[in-house]
């Protein structure tokens, strides 16, 4: 049976989505949240594709004989947090989906583990949670205030100089649609190609805060970090609005600004 | 000169307000913040009132020669959080105000302190941060789903069963106006009298969670949170809303509910 599964995590202190030697991962947590069930006989075989999702830095490896191996839509780095990861895995066991729920919850909080389990959903074996996805929404909230950040400690990025929103709105519109976005992609992206179609770039102010709504059907490696660095610059004065356009024509990562904190960036949906 | 100060804090590490001498208070933190300062030669002296805040246990030592003491609007519990706490102190310089309110989170930052201060302003010395307060306002955070706080864990009360809000509503009404609210008031409880003014009590749905949004000009000690425990056991049924009535007529601690944990309470706004 495949079973899909809706996430959150405080990505804080976790190594990421996918499973480290050194350290807590999403992944490994969910695997062993699993490991009292048994693993499905089938091999799950990852369909070609040049897609890559925000922090596809390496390889995601297919399942062995006698290991669960749990499948997310988007492999978030260290410290990035999620409302809404997707993930699906199989089981040869045939469990009711609320059960599996609160089964995998229990173990997680005996772990202590940073992970909640949000829904568990029985899907065909068509089903993948990374290349089924038709679009990934991500959120990244700046404080933007003199005094730090104390009960969103971690969970955003303290920019304490006041940031010009009306400016990095119009930098954020040269950044939608269909354009070459190798100025904004980490050096360690391994995606075939850096040409993306980035659906929605909004900035909104919510109180104290600045938040950027980001939406596309899949990101470069960094792709949201470095476009917020870069922004944070225009609302800032570094740059003007306009060097957004020259950034994206330059092609290269060191025309772009900085990349910004992992801690004020959340996986928020993904489409199907 | 005397300041009034205006501060956040994360209360999930701190005994809460009050200083104390094993371990990390709001008011210790602040104080060694100011320890760079000098102390000014009046001696605060508290007028008299028989008005307490909401876990307001002990009696607040007065300015002591020598010594920069903070008097803070409320006395938080351990684990209660704050999103603006009032507070003032009197200093023998005459600061700038955001040179002080920068100064304060620098040495706050330094050491590694969960409270910032979000503004600072002279007054006169006819200002008591405590005395001068005309209100009180709490927020208690309830999340009320299946999968454990993640993000949220310190920041909400996890109630994973199903609570009635209209039934909560209900119930609430009791609890409005002037009662003896022996009943929801901590056997530690230092109040002279267990009548107050209860001014609003709301609660909202944002989501997946319950706000209870509290004003009043005091509180008992634990007040909130055992007004809202035993709503709490009206909203999962174990209570029915009239059960409120007869809980206030009973003007015993034992006729109310549980109460409901730290970790969930913000102290919100003081009113002057």
């Amino acid at each position: 049976m495949r079973y899909k599964i809706t996430i959150e995590y405080d990505g804080t202190n976790l190594l990421g989505w996918q499973e480290q030697l050194d350290g807590p991962s999403v992944q490994d947590y969910l695997q062993r949240a699993l490991s009292c069930f048994t693993p499905a006989e089938e091999i799950n075989e990852a369909p070609l594709s040049d897609e890559e999702d925000e922090d596809a830095s390496t390889g995601e490896r297919l399942q062995k004989p006698n290991k669960i191996v749990v499948f997310g839509a988007g492999r978030t780095d260290a410290g990035v947090h999620a409302t809404s990861q997707v993930a699906h895995f199989d089981l040869k066991e045939d469990l009711v989906d609320w059960k599996l729920r609160e089964a995998m919850n229990a173990r997680l909080r005996d772990m202590e583990a940073p992970v909640s389990v949000l829904s568990v959903e029985k899907v065909g074996l068509d089903f993948h949670a990374r290349f089924s996805a038709k679009g990934r929404g991500y959120l990244y909230r700046i404080l933007n205030r003199r005094a730090p950040a104390v009960l969103e400690k971690n969970r955003v990025w303290w920019v304490p100089v006041p940031l010009g929103v009306e400016k990095m709105r119009q930098g954020a519109k040269y950044l939608i649609g269909h354009h070459d976005f190798s100025s904004f992609r980490a050096a360690a992206c391994q995606a075939k190609s850096p040409i993306k179609t980035l659906d929605k770039l909004d900035i909104e102010v919510c109180g104290e805060e600045i938040h950027f709504i980001v939406e596309a059907r899949s990101f470069l490696h960094h792709q949201v970090r470095n476009m917020v660095g870069t922004l944070k610059m225009v609302g800032d004065g570094h740059l003007e609005p306009e060097d957004i356009k020259r950034i994206l024509e330059e092609k290269k990562r060191s025309a772009a600004g900085i990349n910004a904190p992992a801690c004020g960036l959340y996986l928020t949906k993904v489409m199907y």
